[in-house]
């Protein structure tokens, strides 16, 4: 039996959560959503169904992770950070599949950043706090600002 | 009586909300507010007492509809979007009537973009995400960036 | 004994709140956080332990204060707003000593607006809604854009 911790305040309505993964007050995980070992879930995070979530990933709060959406291992996810799954979303229209968004492993998303839909993010790369997202973003890529474009590269990280 | 569902970890203070209405967890309506017919209200969507949300409106997680806002039929506001009612806050500063900001009727708001105070928002107009809309958008129109440019005009749309 | 409010679904784990302060649904504070007199703690919002927060703040929803950050008297923090604790952040990695980000008294956030680590903002500057703070702020300034740009600078204010 996994071994994870919920807040007496947070919800997790899913079994597929690894050991040592906490997950905070007014945080809701639905019954679908995988999740592995000691994660960080903060408070207010919410998580849908089709969601994968690797290992020692850490998501600050006010960060919501919708169906679509694989994060891989040690991937940081800042505050406020928002995902987005459909390209021209309109209210009760809803898309028979949602397009894929991919953070690679050890990527880290900076507080309030926006990321489009279908979006992959690589290994290692850093979003700058506030940027927003509409392409992709290659390995070990800093980038930032409205759109977010490439400053630099990251050396070769262990 | 009106048949809305309220989540067991929300809170609804209002009694005119339509039937079929959702309100999720962690969500908290104040008294005065009022929501039409089936409306999907999210976690942690804070909604103040001058405000009117019509029918058939999704409100995504992280959103606050504070007083002076109106949201027509079929408005879709992303997660994390960000409204505002004073264009010169002051800690305890309260102005006597806040700024009318107004959704037309079918609009989309993109995920975190910020709307500035007593803006009018045209009819089907699509707000990209991460925007930062300062001025009055038009019917159709959809606009990105900040400060958010209209960049196309949509086709007329049922 | 001080004489503050926590809403009944508000967590507030510390006994430094002052008089007349107000805690709101599903707000949460820990256990080491100062918190002044007669401040506005809204929804949702997350105060985290090496915090000192002065009198009459206002603290809208959907905003977290991290370790290392002050907030002086009068400071109004908008909706949604983001502060950040580390330049460069990987999950798993936390700084022994936090970049220590204050605002002083009497300056507004406007909402949705991001904070970059270690930045100071100046008495009674004016940050406009949805900019992204990537430098000091000067008193009275009036910044926007990202990354924020001075635009003007406000006439001196009792």
């Amino acid at each position: 039996m996994s071994k994870f911790f919920v807040h007496e305040r947070g919800i997790c309505e899913s079994e597929n959560v690894g050991d040592g993964t906490r997950i905070w007050a007014f945080a809701h995980v639905l019954p679908g959503a995988r999740i592995g070992f000691n994660c960080n879930i903060c408070d207010t995070v919410f998580i849908e169904n089709k969601v994968v979530i690797g290992d020692n990933v850490t998501i600050k709060n006010g960060v919501q992770i919708w169906d679509g959406i694989t994060l891989k291992n040690n991937v940081f996810v800042g505050p406020n950070v928002t995902f987005t799954n459909d390209p021209f979303p309109r209210s009760k229209i809803h898309l028979s599949e949602y397009p894929e968004t991919v953070v690679e492993e050890g990527a880290s998303l900076g507080g309030n950043c926006t990321i489009l839909p279908g979006i992959k993010i690589g290994r290692m790369a850093m979003i700058g706090a506030g940027a927003v997202v509409t392409q992709d973003v290659p390995d070990n890529a800093v980038v930032m600002g409205n759109p977010a474009r490439v400053v630099r590269y990251l050396q070769d990280q262990k």
